[in-house]
């Protein structure tokens, strides 16, 4: 009998190992529930108790799981019996019968409970909201737990943030600007006659993670996408989200009543130029009423602004919320500027810091979340804390424009939520990034969180199947900035890679000890994931350093790189301060004090070499090459060693995704497998670089128990990727 | 006191490794003696007792090294003094007096001694031999001695081969087939008008090691090679190889006869054909005196031969050594031919073995080490010990065409030992290849020694520096094939980097802390050498996997490469026929039966899936994945874990080598640097192609503690190097 079982448990691992899948369901997928308990089958029925567009998104959704659960068509209802599951709100009797609406209220339309109530004599199981929105993110809610076999019936939901947006940086040639997964999905050119089904879809996987905003194009604007002609494109994009409660949101240029408009002027004080925005904006709000609002890059790299005519950006942000205002629209403005000047980290704060208090409250200002440029790691952008009268929104990304483009495996909940926890001490000790921008500390009207997405047309819309668990980590940090990363990557892993063990369900013994060793890989799986940004810093840029990528594309590493002509801020050597002394950039009071911008503790801990964290320590502080780090060991050895740990990392990971083959499909499997190759040879190419070119600097020899360079700095220097910047 | 001599010492780490050395020294470098054992000045004066174009030589090289070890003129006498270094043959007076004539002769004029000796009151060292030529190769011997701090003055030697020759593949165009180090050394465009002070090193270098013949032209050769204009610049040469006691060879095609002396065909049984060489011959020895004789290819990669004519080997061999009887020249005939028809292995031994006792005296068979062509490992050819009446002599690869070209450090020695330490049972146990070719065994008028040779016109002679030991090791064999590797690699490491410590003796602490450090690494180098030869073989073909190289140029894998058109024993899928079942060639009795032209036991051995060794295995057997190997693994496992070991080696000797620093000068130690650094990457190509090709077959997975491949199968595959087989 045993023999049978093994060749039975071959015959399922070869045939499921077969059966190909290109990775673009995403989390999304509903496999046969292997309990009751994981199941829809638990519920007799479901009721929908009223009409409405997310209502009918939301019952699409359960019946869509309850047949890929069952293989049945879900049974439904008109009014509750025995064990139905109820999807209804306050403007529903039953709902109201409940006596929860002071909850409802409280948690907002899009919040919602997921409950077991007694209704007459019935048991049953509700989701209930104040709203349709609540209803959706709830039935989601509800069949991730059947997915991650967590059910509870003790739900209580409501976002963390009112805005939770993602950033395409798409133009409407289709090129994506920093995208690592194909073009764009938004096809401008067949718009409006054809919608592609993946709009839909898009809008479906937002929802499913609570996102609930999309500003569709490129900070980097052109102020065609306001011309009538994209606008009605716009229209019918903002059809297909309006289904899944998703507003859209436009990038605008600043220039565009000259460009556009054919003004002579796009100065915010102008009369003419306002009116032209308060036309537009009307025009917009005609074709989209539920239009979101603006995003703006004014006065950055390049860009026009309201400087360009002796204005500030007070004066841009709130000529622009003016005319959004009548339609409840907002103005997200970004700090993402850096006028020559100063030491390029301390120029944001010094743009803004001043006009604290001065925009309008349809007026939120977008920060990165570091102040320089979404590096592998940094410290949290001073801003945050700073501007106490001023409603702020983090800006993050998605996308790997520094951290390996679509090739490297890099989990980024773990450096959001390194940066949501980070302690400002603006407020006293616990004033956390996330408690700032949820407005729990100033109060903010607005509160949002935006992320640039890492989408495009690929299969598996991402280019790297783990690049997706980034776009549900910004979801799901967004609605939720409690979570912890350990349980975004375990919903995430359990839902995405969840593929039977068994088709046939007598072979319990068989499958019994699949799932514990497919329970040990997909656990290890998790570890890596959580680990995998921390790796990515080692191999890349640790100990504080940053920006010694190579030139426009950012995939490698090119810390000797120099441009004849470029901006001394552009390159890698203004930020490393590689020199014989030592390494990094001295920004404590004695050098360009950036510190100061950090409110105390962290201003005397960042100015202190002794003090500094090691993970900012090159980013505050020209260190020594023998300077003892806090292991005891040089700064040159520490470095060596922390390069070295990172190449070894991705090779356990490589063993680690081997070992998951059993369990994943064919595809996705070999897919992931190969980059992570990639991966493994890049951390090489980094350390080798790194270690090769700092060493021209140090003098001193790569401790003898590492690993040696397998590369020429000569030969690494030749290197020139064709890379573009759009994709 | 410390802090002085630390600073002290680092100043000479850092002006020692700022001298550049090119490497052109090769091992000949005298450098200023530590001690009074080690130099010249021991002895009062040189005495050279005779006159000689040879012995001209021998004084001139110690004339050369007194002066570097001493910075002095040497004192020259003309009759002995009290500690003299006398130098002369049997035909001074003085060396007759002593009594050691019959020694002498016995040694022959090649063999020499070195002794303290008596003459009349004084004590003198006499380096004595029955011809000029001993006392060159004496002269050498104990400059050798001085340079290895090995001194003895109880020194008796004489050569294990009368012929110990180098095999230029180099054409006349200037390009070296299978060379690595650059163009020809043979400057035939300029010659005979211009001599290169190469031809006078080269020479020099080769009598160093007791070389006394070369092969000038590539076995492919033009029948152009004997035209007269070249016969007069093949004289040029000759006139300063003949200064070393080095005789010229040439290769000759078949054809000459027709191709160049317009005959109507070349048929080595007709009368014009013979009087044709018979003129060619005389011609040249009229030119050359001493020359040396022909090299053959005949019949062999479609080069023409007697076989074209109906006739055979004997034939073709016997009219040529008929030809240059008169003049003392010989008949060097390939055996390496393979004319389709039985697994490839076989084919030499075929063709050959049915003509033993039919040659002429002046013919000898030049027989490659293994049956096959210069793999990383064979087993022994089975044409030794089978051809009893019949001179053969081995023919070595010292280019490494399979073995990394002049990228990878892999010390022949090893290899070539084992070569000739194998036992072919052939006259019962104990007859060695060593013994067989010597004549000890089979008696053998003329015996020889050959190695195709690996040298060019880079700076460093051989492309990789330590290439220069494989030179060196032939040259040793040659001379004696009774030394060990590792004594031989000794040699080689003391000579070839024996950089000055201090220039300053005075600092005795730090010299004598100095020279631990360095004998330390200088043994772990040592260590490295004596073990690259294996690592290769792990990395590249273990397990007796054979000739899965990549097409034509032979550098990288390719055991999936299929030409079409292409013969099938010139592709890999010929020798290492993987398939579900398992890999290897099954030469057994129920396969190709190449395992009966082995004599017992052997060829019980390797008949027996059992007993046949681990590094021949998979040459003589197609074994199970699932097979048990000695070592309790099974097959597949096993072939993991070697190709890991050879990667994991690679990286071992980058640590020795970047230890190596402080005591290599800055260019040789930053050449082999990038030179290891390439065979590291190419150890984990070598690795990821076979194990991920081979997998495709086994089904099974690398086990997962070992290094995954960092390479796609698909992406290995496209690898197309742009090399010519010439280079």
């Amino acid at each position: 009998m045993k023999t049978i079982y093994s060749i039975f448990f071959f015959f399922i691992l070869i045939s499921g190992s077969l059966s190909a899948e290109n990775g673009s369901k995403l989390w999304l997928r509903y496999q046969p529930a292997t309990t009751i308990e994981s199941s829809l089958v638990q519920f007799s029925s479901v009721v929908c108790l009223e009409k409405g567009n997310l209502l009918r998104s939301a019952t699409n959704e359960l019946k869509m799981a309850y047949s890929e659960m069952t293989g049945k068509e879900m049974p439904v209802s008109v009014v509750p019996q025995s064990n139905s599951l109820l999807l209804g709100t306050l403007q529903n009797k039953y709902i109201r019968s409940l006596n929860i609406g002071k909850e409802l209220a409280q948690l907002g339309s899009e919040g919602f409970v997921i409950r077991r109530v007694k209704l007459n004599a019935d048991s049953c199981t509700v989701i209930a909201s104040a709203g349709e929105q609540g209803v959706l993110y709830g039935v989601f809610h509800l069949l991730r737990m059947l997915q991650t076999n967590s059910c509870s019936f003790n739900v209580k939901e409501h976002p963390s943030y009112k805005v939770r947006i993602l950033n395409h940086w798409d133009n409407l040639d289709g090129s994506v600007e920093r995208g690592y997964a194909g073009h764009s999905i938004w096809k401008w050119d067949e718009l409006p006659a054809t919608i592609s089904p993946r709009y839909a879809e898009y809008a479906r996987a937002n929802a499913s993670i609570g996102i609930n905003a999309t500003v569709l194009n490129n900070v980097n604007a052109s102020p065609e996408m306001l011309s009538t002609e994209n606008l009605l494109k716009v229209k019918a994009i903002a059809a297909v989200l309006r289904s899944y409660n998703i507003r859209a949101y436009l990038s605008i240029n600043f220039s565009s009543p000259k460009e556009l408009g054919g003004l002579s002027t796009s100065d915010p004080l102008n009369a003419d130029v306002r009116k032209w925005w308060k036309n537009k904006a009307a025009e917009v709000y005609k074709l989209i009423p539920d239009f979101g609002g603006f995003l703006v890059k004014a006065n950055s790299e390049g860009l026009p602004g309201p400087m360009d005519y002796g204005r500030t950006h007070v004066d841009g942000a709130n000529m622009l919320a003016d005319a959004l205002k009548p339609f409840g629209g907002i103005v997200m403005w970004r700090a993402f500027v850096y006028e020559p000047g100063d030491d390029r980290v301390k120029l944001a704060y010094n743009e803004f810091h001043k006009f604290d208090g001065q925009f309008r409250d349809n007026v939120i200002i977008q920060v990165k979340n570091g102040p320089v440029d979404f590096q592998p790691r940094e410290p949290f952008s001073p801003l945050f804390g700073a501007m106490k009268k001023t409603a702020l929104m983090p800006e993050l990304q998605i996308t790997q424009e520094y951290l390996g483009h679509s090739n490297h495996l890099v989990f980024l909940s773990s450096m959001w939520k390194e940066f949501l926890d980070a302690d400002t001490h603006a407020a006293g000790d616990g004033t956390t990034i996330s408690k700032l921008t949820t407005g729990e500390v100033y109060p903010q009207k607005i509160t949002a969180f935006a992320g640039v997405a890492n989408i495009g047309n690929d299969d598996n819309w991402c280019g790297h199947h783990f690049a997706q668990a980034n776009w549900y980590a910004f979801g799901r940090l967004a609605w939720n900035n409690q979570l912890s990363s350990e349980q975004i990557a375990d919903e995430w892993i359990k839902m995405t890679f969840n593929r039977q063990l068994t088709a046939d369900s007598g072979q319990q013994e068989i499958k019994m000890s699949q799932q514990v060793s497919r329970d040990s890989c997909l656990l290890a799986v998790k570890k890596m994931m959580l680990s995998s940004h921390q790796t990515a810093v080692d191999y890349m840029m640790p100990l504080g350093l940053h920006h010694i990528f190579a030139w426009t594309h950012h995939y490698g590493p090119e810390p000797w790189c120099d441009i004849p002509g470029a901006r001394p801020d552009w390159l890698p050597k203004y930020y490393h301060k590689a020199d014989s002394i030592g390494l990094g950039f001295d920004r404590t009071t004695n050098g360009s004090n950036a510190v100061s911008q950090y409110a105390s503790p962290l201003k005397e801990q960042f100015n202190d070499m002794n003090q500094c964290p090691d993970k900012y320590l090159l980013w505050f502080q020209h260190v020594p090459w023998n300077f003892r780090m806090k292991s005891g060991k040089t700064l040159w050895n520490e470095l060596c060693y922390t390069y070295d740990k990172g190449v070894q990392s991705v090779r356990e990971y490589q063993k680690i995704w081997d070992k998951a083959e059993p369990f994943v499909d064919a595809q996705r499997f070999a897919e992931v497998q190969s980059k992570l190759r990639i991966q493994a040879r890049d951390a090489v190419w980094w350390k080798d670089a790194c270690l090769l070119y700092f060493q021209t600097f140090s003098k001193q020899p790569i401790p003898y128990d590492i690993e040696r360079p397998v590369h020429d700095l000569d030969s690494l220097k030749a290197i020139k990727l064709d890379m573009k910047h759009h994709n």
